[in-house]
């Protein structure tokens, strides 16, 4: 069984994990923290971060989008032609185009900005970086949000889904990505019916189960988090 | 013929001047200026960011790494298996994983903050940004260069090529954004006899002449910029 090394509120981990689960793939969690220096993991990637996916033959697999590239083509021929990534380069590069939106811009945007302040800085040591959030990150966090929520319901009121005809890596990207701030209590959705239902729909697949069933020690998920009617 | 909107000391935008000229293609280059908003790249691209790849065909293609696999897949056949991307699915993922380290860590680690301080908050008008230097950001820079170069010369004492056996989207891609560093005189090449070896090697291959022609008003290149024997 491959093992991902992840953290529960780690945009790019949540979108592999729900990768893995559209295609059928059980895998072994181990949970990083994200303050501490951790060897095992700077060998299977100098840069320290999560996700890494360690497949039992090609070895460590490195990056949200690096792997969802990887499990497409080893594991993606097993769901049949709507395997979350479109055959026409044209649509492959939207969905990519997309992908690194939702997980790096809107990641670093949003939801960076709100577990440091609101997750790790509380529950690391002073020695690592713990400290007092700081009001004005997270008043950034929350005036960024507004205008990438804006984005997925522009996007969904002209596409059947964010990328396009099907469901793609695109919507779980976007779906991971503001899961995490969703889970803080830190997403708008009265704002935006549109993209609010879009979310409901994906936020009810089987792939999502466990993403809604995530705790982090200290800070308990929002009462609405895992409602399906929320 | 596609259209590229670029800058020249863009990381992201020389890397896909070098994937196209790898694989003959001839492209129109536009160039947009840093510091203002540019409604016309804002349609291609709502994030507003280069290089963005206009095809005749299917319209814009947006990011670097985007375009990198795009190309691939649209012009990777004319030069035969040796066409920058190997074929098995962990092979990919490293040169994946290696085009993210230089396109984005190296790039957010170095490259921005030298373009920043020592160009941009130059040229640009106060209103957008102009400014005097950060000495301090330049200092980061300075410290974090050192460590990209020596996990360049790490790669290439252990493999041909810093993905593997063959030239790649990787070499293109570290290439790419270390000679933005470069232009600005900023890479400590005597401290690592392997990266410059590697390094010399790539500069000299034909795709690279039009990046060693670059020049930026108010910023000419230090003189062994365009030296093959720096």
């Amino acid at each position: 069984m491959p093992e991902l090394y992840h953290h529960p509120l780690s945009a790019g981990s949540r979108f592999v994990r729900l990768v893995l689960a559209e295609y059928g793939e059980t895998v072994d969690l181990t949970e990083i923290v994200p303050w501490e220096r951790d060897e095992g993991l700077l060998v299977l990637n100098p840069a320290g971060t999560v996700p890494v996916l360690v497949d039992e033959t090609d070895g460590p697999v490195v990056g949200a989008a690096v792997i969802g590239e990887y499990l497409s083509e080893t594991r993606g021929a097993r769901i049949g032609e709507n395997s979350l990534m479109p055959s026409e380069p044209a649509e492959r590069a939207e969905v990519r185009r997309l992908v690194s939106w939702f997980l790096d811009k809107l990641n670093d945007e949003v939801v960076d900005y709100l577990l440091t302040e609101k997750v790790f800085k509380r529950h690391a040591p002073a020695t690592n970086g713990g400290s007092a959030p700081d009001a004005a990150a997270i008043r950034a966090a929350r005036g960024n949000i507004r205008y990438h929520l804006s984005y997925v319901g522009y996007l969904v009121a002209r596409r059947d889904c964010l990328a396009g005809r099907g469901l793609s890596f695109a919507d779980l990207a976007a779906a991971a990505a503001l899961s995490c701030a969703d889970y803080l209590g830190e997403v708008p959705w009265e704002e935006d019916a549109t993209a609010k239902e879009w979310y409901a729909r994906i936020k009810s697949r089987p792939s999502f189960r466990s993403i809604l069933a995530d705790t982090v020690r200290g800070n308990p998920p929002v009462t609405h988090y895992a409602d399906l009617d929320f």
